[in-house]
């Protein structure tokens, strides 16, 4: 089994590194490995944020452990030539349309949350957000009006194949749950959202066992402050998806744990915490490496099928919070490398 | 000066009877009004949520309150014939692009957010949503891919007029506040927010004095339960208006509390409380009617340049909340009639 090793910018080498130990640990059989460029490493190495050499790398592999890409050098670029064009495109090339971002909160970090900690500990849902459509992927560009005015346009569609499969994946993983379904849109508003709504309640059909709910965007982001508890699975498109599952990782308390992972039909994954690069505090050693770890959990469990070893990985990481790690970004003072000894330690 | 009285679905009528009330108990000389039928109540009784004659008391009228659309009955409606187009027509009709929505914390009420006290007593911000654009009012509608699947689309766009427009209302409202302003995009995904992003900074140039920050949509979604203090003024597009908005309400934990202003060139604006219909709570006397009287207090201010009387009815909340009236969403029992009095009995 191949796995490919994409660490990017920032903070994103410090955090694979640790989360590659942690693999390591394991001591598993036949995994070998792979490093390609990403971002704006990559840009700088090669002049594309995405070359041919480390895209061959991703469909070559069995799952995709990916740091965080984001570099202000690059800020000026123009859009194709940024970083954020790797995530996109991966996404799009392997055809990785099902990003799922469980959150919830470790209890010994319940108090970091903004919200209250009954709130915050109430929470324990999972997002699955599509992640090859929508206004993200759409014809865009510029173009002058009539009255002589620059203009900037991106077009926002779904087809029923493509919400037909995103549907799926959320009632699979309401059913491997507890049972309770959200699809969110603005179907009062957009067209494509009442394309999706009218396809999510056909495929409902086939999951009587499944509660399914409908909830307007803007009612989703309040509730998701007023009372998170009430979620099981959230089903949403790209943009929504974005903006949705920040929102809910943040009322986690500490992004810094969070993990995600993003699936086409084979099974092929890409796996990466959901911060960024954090420039600021690139190369200090101040990087917490939990949510990589997690995310590299995640790809035991869903790309490799080594669901007792990511067990294990998780229980560790929950062990090493309780025997007291704590990265700075938690309110300690432990380095990278300290917090992948303290999973290790565990493990 | 001419108010038109719309007072919508659900617990409209109710609402906006209270708010009328403190109207009159200012005896304000010259103020006449006339009454109108939207949304749902409006399709019932004349077959369109937003008929004929509507538009005309709203195009003659100096402001417009307005109380709430939504039906249950109407939801299987065509799109165009739904309760909400009814906001979305005089928002689009009257020009009223500059959606004004301030959050900030009552002391009293503090303790109902779902947000730590301290944090969501930190929150004293504005949002600036353009609601005459993006992806709201560009082409929309169903067509079939080449693969024969049906599919649904809305075409986003902003042009420079509409985006130089709305930073403008942002700039200033920063000016008149604590000087800061953040501009929140995705121009990291979308051509309609890097032109968005390009004219807010071409705009700045008019307002050395404000600070000007870009913020992604997902990381504000992030930031407004992290840290929501840090924010004074936020200038958006529609749609992720639209979503902040909710949420940043939620935040101060009461949306019974939060009232709005949509304002076109002319002063003229459409003024209504955050909340929906509540069709579920509708004639029973439980709705409060705050935020529809501090609607009509943002009415006075900005479209009838009554400040001093303006001051007077925002004074009169609080001090009928410091006197102890709750309605059922702020943990109390008194009825919206009873609410009403407290405000008018503080006056
Ligand atoms: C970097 C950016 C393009 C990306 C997105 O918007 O999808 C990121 O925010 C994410 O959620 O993975
Ligand atoms: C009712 C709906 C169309 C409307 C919107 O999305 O603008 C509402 O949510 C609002 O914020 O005023």
């Amino acid at each position: 089994m191949l796995i490919a090793l994409f660490p990017g910018d920032g903070i994103g080498p410090e955090i694979v590194a640790e989360a590659k130990r942690v693999l390591d640990a394991l001591a598993i059989d036949g995994l070998t490995y792979a490093d390609g460029l990403v971002g704006g490493a990559a840009y700088k190495a090669m002049g594309h944020p995405l070359p041919r050499e480390t895209l061959d790398i991703a469909r070559s592999a069995d799952a995709i452990l990916f740091g965080a890409v984001g570099d202000p050098d690059c800020d000026a670029l123009e859009r194709h030539l940024r970083p954020e064009q790797a995530i996109l495109g991966l996404r799009k090339e392997l055809g990785l349309f099902s990003n799922l971002r469980p959150a919830k909160v470790f209890p010994e970090l319940a108090h970091e949350s903004a919200l209250k900690p009954e709130v915050a500990g109430s929470i324990d849902l999972l997002i699955v957000r599509e992640t090859n459509g929508d206004v993200y992927f759409g014809e865009k560009g510029f173009r002058t009006t009539a009255e002589g005015h620059r203009e900037g346009y991106d077009i926002m569609s779904y087809n029923e194949a493509e919400v037909r499969r995103i549907a799926h994946a959320g009632f699979q993983a309401a059913r491997a749950r507890r049972g309770k379904l959200c699809s969110v849109d603005k179907a009062n508003v957009l067209e494509t959202s009442q394309l999706w709504r009218d396809v999510v309640i056909e495929v409902a059909s086939d999951y009587p066992d499944v509660a399914l709910s409908h909830m307007y965007v803007d009612n989703a982001a309040m509730q998701l402050v007023r009372n998170p508890g009430q979620f099981d699975v959230i089903v949403t498109g790209n943009l929504f998806g974005d903006i949705l599952s920040d929102q809910a990782s943040m009322c986690v308390g500490s992004i810094g744990m969070l993990a995600s992972a993003t699936l086409n039909g084979s099974g092929q994954g890409l796996y990466e915490p959901i911060h960024g690069s954090a420039p600021d505090i690139a190369g200090s050693g101040k990087a917490n490496p939990l949510a990589t770890i997690l995310s590299a959990a995640m790809m035991l469990r869903y790309s490799l099928g080594l669901s007792e070893q990511a067990d294990r990985v998780e229980a560790a990481v929950a062990q090493a919070l309780r025997n007291g790690a704590r990265s700075a970004d938690l309110g300690g003072a432990m380095t990278t490398v300290e917090m992948g000894d303290a999973v290790l330690a565990a493990l």
